[in-house]
């Protein structure tokens, strides 16, 4: 019976949520694991080593405390069922997948998974499709950096320009996405470049390395592609998606993939979008454009995500008409029913780049004979790049949880996949910011069940990651609400990107007001918001079906944290809450300062409960974190206050 | 009687102001050169070219009609005589400068030299130092590229990590600038980077080699140095001006210079600013790291160049008490009489940092027993950065014959010299934009003449350069106003710095608003600027002798032009003008627009006037700008707009 060692942690590398701590219950159990396959192999590594390391026994009779069976039936299958039998406690799957995620159940119920009794449980995942996207270069980009809107250092696949001799770190990292259900990654940057488009073809032995190394912990890897490719590498003339040459081209290319990895899992692909190659240059559409890879994929069970965020980047400030908000549901609603099975259409949850509020993408309600994913963002471009405490988890779980027809369905129904943005680098504590990894491990879990309460999930990360069981409750508190904290030191009422254009990092008001981006917030001395209505603005409140489409279209009915979005208002005006725009202003930047420093203090008291480096690590954070927190607040509320003459109701200082 | 052969043009660059045609009148003259030495030798090249092109000669004997002479006496001297006897025009100095001076005055008189009766006339440069300042760098910089603040391309001087091997087109460079007057040049940053800081020491031979390309034309070559050069060079464990070792090091480093370059000029430091090394780590001031440097080189007859460009880089926009604007001032009038004789203190014309518009700086007159020089930009920082027609004659010229005591001596009679940063590059017509070139010529002409008026300087230039003289009239048209075009376009009444942080290029009305850069306009709903006034405000007025101090003080008094460098008021405020500032405000940058779309048209009938590709250059350039016009009129006047509530009284588009 074969078992695969556990990827031993290369040294300095941070455990993240899998200490030695965080498998003491299983490691100290009699366990029995049946069944065979390479993740049965992984199930057995991780038991030897757990048990080797805790005292007790990997067994192949006798009575266990837990058996894990893999049982026959469907080999693919990646549920489990748990049960409780006196004092046994059993885990059974069809697939190794299954087992995989059936054992780290386990691994997370620790101590409660042999005590007590209840009912069998099935556990399946909610959906199919549970995807991080790398944005990695392997070149270093010399605007972006290697990894483009990377917070924690380098790549972790790449290095010197090319994939890593030394693999051992990405096996530590497939490990902790094999345990939170992940099931596919993409390798590479959406933004292909000259080298990395070259994964597909000369490289492509490179990739067959990865796609050993996240195999056993069942996560197929995927390629962001240049539709471009069929000139650049192909040498064609052209890369018009109804020539046959170029369909041949991708069919070949992609045979050639396949027999080097059978699992592959398909291509990402950004077409017509902030400069990338894609259809439209050959007069062709988004569907014409996915179809043809589609086409290619198809007889290997590939998949091509196709991604919505298509908009007009040379935007005038000037013309008020354009509403690029509107733009991913004008562009793609027309083409519903005319994609290939295998096309997920890759949607950013927000109709416009993942800011720390929008209302969930009215495309997601407009697209029934589309396959669609949903986009979000573990990397924190807008969210403090990993420089702030920021658990996203509650923001995913809302647009999640959101029904965009009132009643019906909610995203998580219609959606058949969740993709995200990589928080990931060659940084020791894998997310720059060691309280980031809550990002990440929240992510995979929340893919797998979307009903599961952020707060709970932000326990059990807490609980795996930290032995001392008393820093639950202060870290709790540093983290549950640090998303509202970064919402009100931030930019107020849905109206994003007050940041400074470029690294979108730190505030700059008007950063955006003037440029070509379509992200304005119109500010005056009378007022501020975009005027997104059907009855005065640019109609986008019209792509929601009902309710939606009449409750953001008025003032009264509009929700307060997302006034701004939808409307221009009086700085006068009464929100929901009672207190007018402006002065909203003003205490949610009072508030998320004084939020901060309370975030500090708590903090502070965990020392000596934390290993020393996480410590002092997010301590010089929290530093960076309240004095940013300062600028916000001074910069955003003298902003509105030199613009709007209206002093603060409480008198406190404005610049 | 030995000739210097005129460097060779290399193929492709531009001839600038010294097309061939620029020397007819004389190269169509029998002309006779006496004298010796390397700058006769240079002139007598000069001579047997031109003649050699024209169809003159140059000759020993007999009659001629022109006779450059030079003649016993002071061989270091820079002036000449010019008369005219008969039908012989005659040059006569003392000195090898003298008579290449002499040798371009008669050039740029043209046929006028040769023609009519006139009186002999002594010339002699206003002032010894005329200087231009390289910010290039041996290595490209990952952020400020290879030319800081260079916008025609790489550096002459350097490429791939070291001096050319080929010097031609350094040596053509070096002919222009001895055509003008220029006799001093610095080969690197200010800003002293790894590689540069060695230029000192083992790279000295290449440094040996540039300054033999400059010595023909009379122009001594400088480097920047790094304060801390004694320890990140010499290996000392400090860098304290009182520490004898310290200066041992800089006395046997610039003895080894010294040794290799007999006429090497000095250094040029930028300490204790903007983050370079500088005498504060030692608990010392300026003076004393000054005088470190000039005690080394005073045994050579060489000179420090101090910048007095101190101010604190790192301020908090809240704090309304410090001002940038009063920085050098405070931190050098101090030290006035502490400084060696062979110490120049370069201090930027304004008080801030090359804007359109500043005041003249007030430590110009408050320094009376320190030897001073004006620093300007001929490099186009903040004016357009050579994508826009911006002559700056006219701002130089102002600022030198400003009198700060009212009467008195002028900037001009005070400053021992005029240092300026390049605008030359690798690109073919060595300034990017070719109009730029005027720039050059005219700063070399200022510098040696400061009375002359830029509109005749220009004409010069103009005649030099374009052998169409019907060119004059609609390019002098261009070009004379053009200063006042790009004040009006961008930001107004003195305010500044209404462009993008970190490039310095377009509209970003709040760009530095909340930065640490100590720029701001403070502009609020009821009005704008910066009160400096000492009796609500930061004092700086108090830095000004009478009158100005008590001219800047008054808002009755104050030039509008410089209103809101001075003062924070009213939109509604009338300026001496009769019109309000927010009106002001809207009717100067809509009449900036309409000047550079008058000058493209202008521009536009001199096709087949003007070489194709210096005309195709321009016009394409043209383009830009006036879609930067567009951008700064729509920007800053909607800015102010939204902010006021004024409307524009002749109802014109405000977006």
């Amino acid at each position: 019976m074969s078992a695969t060692p556990v990827a031993p942690l290369p040294d300095g590398v941070d455990p993240a949520w899998l200490p030695p701590s965080a498998l003491r219950a299983l490691g100290a159990r009699r366990v029995r694991v049946s069944g065979e396959g390479p993740l049965v192999a992984t199930v057995r590594g991780e038991v030897a080593a757990a048990t080797a390391e805790h005292g007790g026994s990997l067994v192949t009779e006798g009575p266990v405390d837990l058996a894990l069976v893999c049982a026959p039936g469907d080999p693919d299958g990646e549920a489990f069922v748990v049960r409780r039998d006196g004092t046994t406690t059993s885990v059974t799957a069809t697939g190794g997948a299954g087992l995989l995620h059936g054992l780290h159940h386990v691994v997370r119920l620790g101590e409660a998974a042999f005590s007590g009794r209840w009912e069998p449980r099935r556990h399946a995942p909610r959906r199919a499709i549970r995807m991080l996207d790398h944005w990695d270069n392997v070149d270093v980009h010399p605007v972006m950096g290697q990894v483009e809107r990377g917070y924690a250092g380098g790549s972790i696949f790449y290095a010197d320009g090319a994939v890593r001799a030394d693999l051992g770190r990405v096996a530590a990292y497939a490990r902790l996405l094999g345990s939170i259900g992940i099931n596919r990654v993409c390798l590479n940057n959406v933004n292909v470049h000259r080298t990395e488009a070259r994964l597909l073809t000369d490289l492509l032995p490179d990739v067959v390395r990865l796609a050993g190394v996240f195999r056993p912990q069942g996560v197929r890897v995927h390629l962001s592609v240049s539709f471009a490719a069929p000139m650049t590498l192909g040498g064609l003339p052209t890369t018009d998606p109804l020539d046959r040459g170029v369909q041949e081209w991708w069919a070949s290319t992609t045979a050639a993939v396949y027999a080097a990895i059978p699992d592959f899992g398909g291509y990402v692909v950004k077409a017509d979008s902030e400069g990338q190659p894609g259809p439209f240059a050959s007069g062709r559409d988004h569907a014409d454009g996915a179809n043809l890879l589609a086409r290619a994929l198809a007889p290997f069970g590939g998949t091509v995500f196709w991604r919505a965020f298509v908009y007009d980047h040379r935007q005038d400030w000037r013309d008020r008409s354009t509403d690029r908000a509107r733009a991913a549901h004008d562009h793609f609603t027309p083409l519903d029913g005319g994609f290939d099975e295998n096309v997920v259409l890759q949607v950013k949850f927000g109709p416009v780049d993942f800011q720390v509020r929008e209302p969930v993408s009215p495309v997601v309600a407009a697209m029934p004979r589309t396959r669609l994913a949903v986009e979000f963002q573990v990397t924190q471009e807008y969210t403090g790049q990993q420089k702030h405490v920021c658990y996203l988890v509650p923001q995913w779980s809302e647009v999640l949880g959101f029904r965009p027809h009132g009643d019906g369905d909610a995203v998580a129904e219609i959606a058949h996949g969740v993709v995200a943005v990589s928080n990931v680098g060659d940084d020791p504590f894998w997310t720059g910011h060691p309280l980031a990894q809550a990002n990440l491990f929240g992510f995979g879990r929340l893919a797998w069940d979307d009903r599961l309460a952020p707060e709970a999930v932000l326990d059990e990360w807490i609980g795996l990651t930290f032995a001392d069981p008393a820093v639950r409750a202060p870290l709790h508190e540093v983290m549950d609400g640090s998303w509202l904290t970064y919402e009100r030191c931030t930019a107020p009422l849905g109206v994003g990107f007050m940041v400074r254009p470029g690294h979108h990092y730190g505030p700059d008001v008007d950063g955006y007001e003037y440029t070509q981006w379509g992200t304005y917030h119109f500010a005056d001395r009378d007022g501020v918001g975009v005027d997104r209505t059907r009855a005065t603005g640019t109609g986008f409140t019209g792509q929601y079906p009902a309710p939606w489409r009449d409750l953001y279209e008025s003032v009264r009915t509009c929700p307060d944290e997302l006034l701004l979005f939808f409307h221009h208002v009086p700085y006068g005006h009464v929100l929901r809450s009672g207190t007018t725009v402006i002065q909203h202003v003003y205490d949610t930047h009072f508030a998320g300062h004084e939020e901060v420093a309370r975030t500090a203090r708590t903090w502070g008291a965990l020392r000596g409960r934390v290993p020393d480096r996480t410590f002092d690590r997010v301590t010089e954070l929290l530093a960076e974190q309240l004095r940013c927190a300062t600028e916000w607040r001074d910069q955003v509320n003298t902003y509105f206050w030199r613009k709007s003459g209206v002093p603060d109701e409480r008198g406190r200082r404005i610049w």
